[in-house]
């Protein structure tokens, strides 16, 4: 049970943090950081947070500081908490990409006081009103660089974690960001691109918007994330990004040349080889 | 409500169909027309059908003959079956192509009896035990060269998806299979290639297993779909399949040069514009 935890941003994943730790009885009070006056009164509407604070004195009040902002500004942000928490506090992140934000810390003289976490759930949806009850249940949570945290602090994280009912798994941070290219980031330029290919060719939006019931919803629904959070994901893994993404066209490319010269046999051999995801997704 | 229906093929569609027809007191008998003995013991077993009959006597003693089979064997099946309706009974095909069939079936004499439908719902999985009640509510069920086909078996069969909770759409069968290419033929083969990235170049299976939260699988789930129903849709709509793939591969290399090029600003374009789709789907 944290006294006060304060989240850094009030979106989708920090909102869902917070309403889960008060679900659970594990926060007396929630403190919400912000930059936009819009935000703050919309969590403080929707009873994500108590209180609407500037970062440093949110800090200064906080047992926990959980921060949950898009990847690029969460390196400088973390550097400023960092700077001003104690040997008491906790601050932990639950960015998409781990690399660049455990380098940056590296070296600080309080690294030990944070834990770099990536709870593996997300939807398409941001801001304070895309906060769920009940979020990461089932879900996994990765924890990277794990011997560089105080150990009484990863254990107070995964903690709270196991009681959101998230799985604990840890990984180097460079792992992490490789495993993270082709679970989550390749499907969602996949979804993107899926998006553009639609709305750039099929000029009768009508039909589509009457038919698609066909698996088009399903793999095109992750085109509704945020670029503000997604753009950041794509720049600081660029380069396993773009290792999935090269193989993926090229994937493409050979139901492509399936197509044009009639190979049916070849079409349906890459057609079994990939109904193989069945041994890894139920 | 019909006396007999045969549903040729004891699968996801038919044997959906079936289930339907039964729970809404739609048919009295069905019969399962089915190639393999375990596919009718199974048809048998789950209540999808009432007996097991060859083609030829299941078809005697029908007023509706609903034919749910991969597109390509539907040609020379349906031409079988119209060679023996009289004007009497009734024929309707759900496959996903329409003009192979339609194109196949233009100068046949018994052409006005069979009306030729394509209902917008699926799921990955194939074969008897994929069958499930209330599968078709809230769909779209398209209907192709509607003046073709007797106005009052139009109007039977209309009658009947409109009580499976479909809403009627029509279209000539060529812009029927331009817009499937668009919101469902696509969808699948992104999912399949997106598989074989997968499998291709991510060798920690477990990893995946452990960590498939982040978006991948509602974008990789089709790639579970039966090869025997897809390869030949694919192979019947290759043109217009062809065409959106071409797309859909242009679409992607502009996000692989935005990440090559560091290009944050086109990123950001690329992703805001494919968030234009939250027009076209809720």
């Amino acid at each position: 049970m944290f006294n006060t935890v304060t989240i850094v941003g009030v979106g989708l994943i920090s909102g869902s943090f917070s309403l889960a730790l008060k679900d659970l009885g594990l926060a007396r009070k929630v403190i919400g950081v912000s930059r936009t006056e819009a935000s703050r009164q919309k969590a403080l509407e929707l009873g994500l947070i108590d209180e609407a604070l500037p970062l440093e004195e949110a800090v200064r009040q906080s047992d926990l500081i959980y921060v949950a902002i898009p990847v690029d500004v969460t390196i400088p942000v973390m550097k400023q908490i960092m700077d001003l928490v104690t040997e008491k506090q906790i601050v932990a992140d639950a960015g998409s990409t781990k690399s660049a934000l455990c380098n940056a810390l590296r070296d600080h003289p309080m690294r030990g006081r944070f834990v770099a976490t990536h709870p593996m759930w997300g939807t398409e949806y941001s801001g304070p009103e895309a906060a769920v009850h009940d979020a990461f249940t089932g879900r996994a949570c990765v924890i990277c660089e794990k011997s560089k945290s105080d150990p009484e602090i990863v254990e107070k994280i995964e903690n709270v974690y196991r009681q959101l009912g998230m799985r604990i798994t840890y990984m180097d941070a460079d792992n992490h960001d490789m495993h993270a290219a082709y679970v989550s980031h390749i499907a969602h330029i996949t979804s993107f691109a899926l998006a553009n290919t639609v709305l750039e060719k099929e000029k009768e939006e009508d039909a589509i918007f009457e038919l698609a019931g066909g698996g088009f919803e399903s793999t095109v629904r992750l085109a509704k994330s945020n670029p503000a959070m997604w753009v950041p994901i794509f720049m600081q893994n660029r380069e396993h990004v773009l290792d999935v993404l090269s193989e993926h066209i090229s994937q493409l490319r050979k139901f492509k040349a399936c197509l044009e010269k009639e190979n049916t046999e070849y079409l349906q051999e890459l057609i079994e080889h990939a109904n193989q995801i069945r041994r890894i997704i139920k």
